[in-house]
């Protein structure tokens, strides 16, 4: 059992709560029995799970700690309260903190099936409302997500905590914005960007062909190259205060509505 | 200036986070310069704005307390730093707490236009959901929100918080749940409630005429009394994680229906 806080691996879990650490280490952090059940049933592969019992709080931990003793090529590694405390960085954590390697999700790899729904983040900063985002992606099935890097990075551990693992099941990609957009011009997707400034409401666009959103930054919106490059500015309607909707209940609402105009086929 | 952590009006301004002091001193905390601008535009009485400067962060600051000063019946307290950071509730605060007496907002002093569309959150557990709740609210012009003491206070000053102060632009009642049953049967408004188990979708809800929808709890969403009085049971669409879908998107997601059935006429 680790014990001590100046162990040398205790160090490298908490250095992974910096971006510019998980891109030189190539690993990330998924701490939680939901995020990390998410995160194995995706196929992502685990490379070592901190565990503390007198955190466990959920019935089966137990079950799935055996599981992937048995069947991951995974390092256990039991640490005390105090480490645990340490590396943990949630509230209230349930005991269990897995180290990954960050998963190579490329845009070009992202499948597109006839009629695609792709919802595109340029630049969501909050942690919380890109795992809300993707959340929402999850429900109304999109074919994928792609996460720019201007924005917060997809696999902050706030960001796979907000999502409850749905970053894990949704088909996520991280990417420049250029290459989304060269992405999208040779796919033939119709992109429509989010701008409270359009004269057109969002129900009017046609979302049931392949189509890709763009959502921009809580402060700023879709920069210029995007709006530039989209083929339809829509917004969604509001009477009350300018800003009161953010930017991930307006994804939200954009998604939901792509879902009804595509019919229950899909649908659970 | 109040420089005294041990000042009686500091010790009373702690209090008011507890629901039960604010409900038996009859007043509650607005905290921030958008907030208490909002409270101002609703007609809210403040009695007391604690200030410091230190804190203000805000252009229009010194203009909103010198117009609260020569305009309102109001006391106005500047307080040193350290008793700021005591009274302040959260983070990053721009240097303004008011106390405001609790608005008297009752059920049947709910004006209830032809075709009226109305909220009724029955058990919201989570401040930043009833908030969310009321900026979607607030988006698509609802007529009213009722919030069921059942859950939190809609004068929680994190409520009033994540609300970007729409708690005062929108129509908001405080009631039981009888009363609203009685309302809703009294004015002949169609209820419908959300909850996963309902077979048929959000979508083939008729939400053109008078109707309220009905939101549950995060946890165990609506109970059996709202379910058996509601007039139809409806669920969004998921395929994905059976509760990936919280209770403030669900909301969100219902009221933009409401509005796209309704058309573009009250929208901006």
């Amino acid at each position: 059992m680790i014990t001590s806080l100046q162990n040398a691996r205790v160090k490298q879990v908490v250095r992974l709560r910096q971006r510019r650490h998980r891109e030189s280490d190539g690993l990330f952090l998924i701490e939680g029995y939901r995020e990390i059940r998410c995160a194995v049933d995706a196929r992502v592969g685990l490379k070592v799970l901190y565990t503390c019992e007198q955190f466990f709080s959920h019935s089966d931990t137990r079950k799935l700690v055996r599981w992937l003793g048995e069947n991951a090529d995974i390092s256990i590694e039991p640490v005390s309260r105090d480490v645990f405390a340490k590396i943990s960085v949630r509230e209230n954590s349930d005991g269990l903190l897995a180290v990954a390697p960050s998963p190579a999700w490329l845009m070009n790899d992202m499948h597109v099936p006839p009629n695609g729904l792709f919802l595109i983040s340029t630049a969501t900063e909050k942690p919380g409302n890109l795992g809300t985002i993707l959340r929402s992606a999850d429900a109304v099935g999109v074919d994928g997500v792609a996460v720019c890097s201007a924005g917060t990075d997809v696999l902050n551990p706030s960001v796979v905590r907000a999502s409850l693992g749905t970053v894990f099941s949704v088909p996520v990609v991280r990417a420049e914005p250029e290459s989304v957009r060269a992405w999208i011009k040779r796919h033939g997707i119709w992109s429509i960007a989010a701008t409270p400034d359009a004269d057109r409401l969002y129900t009017e666009a046609d979302m049931v062909g392949p189509c890709a959103i763009l959502m921009g930054s809580e402060h700023a919106g879709l920069d210029g190259e995007w709006l530039n490059s989209s083929d339809e500015r829509v917004r969604l309607p509001s009477v009350g205060q300018a800003d009161s909707i953010n930017v991930a209940m307006a994804a939200t609402v954009m998604l939901f509505e792509a879902r009804r105009q595509r019919g229950s086929r899909r649908t659970s």
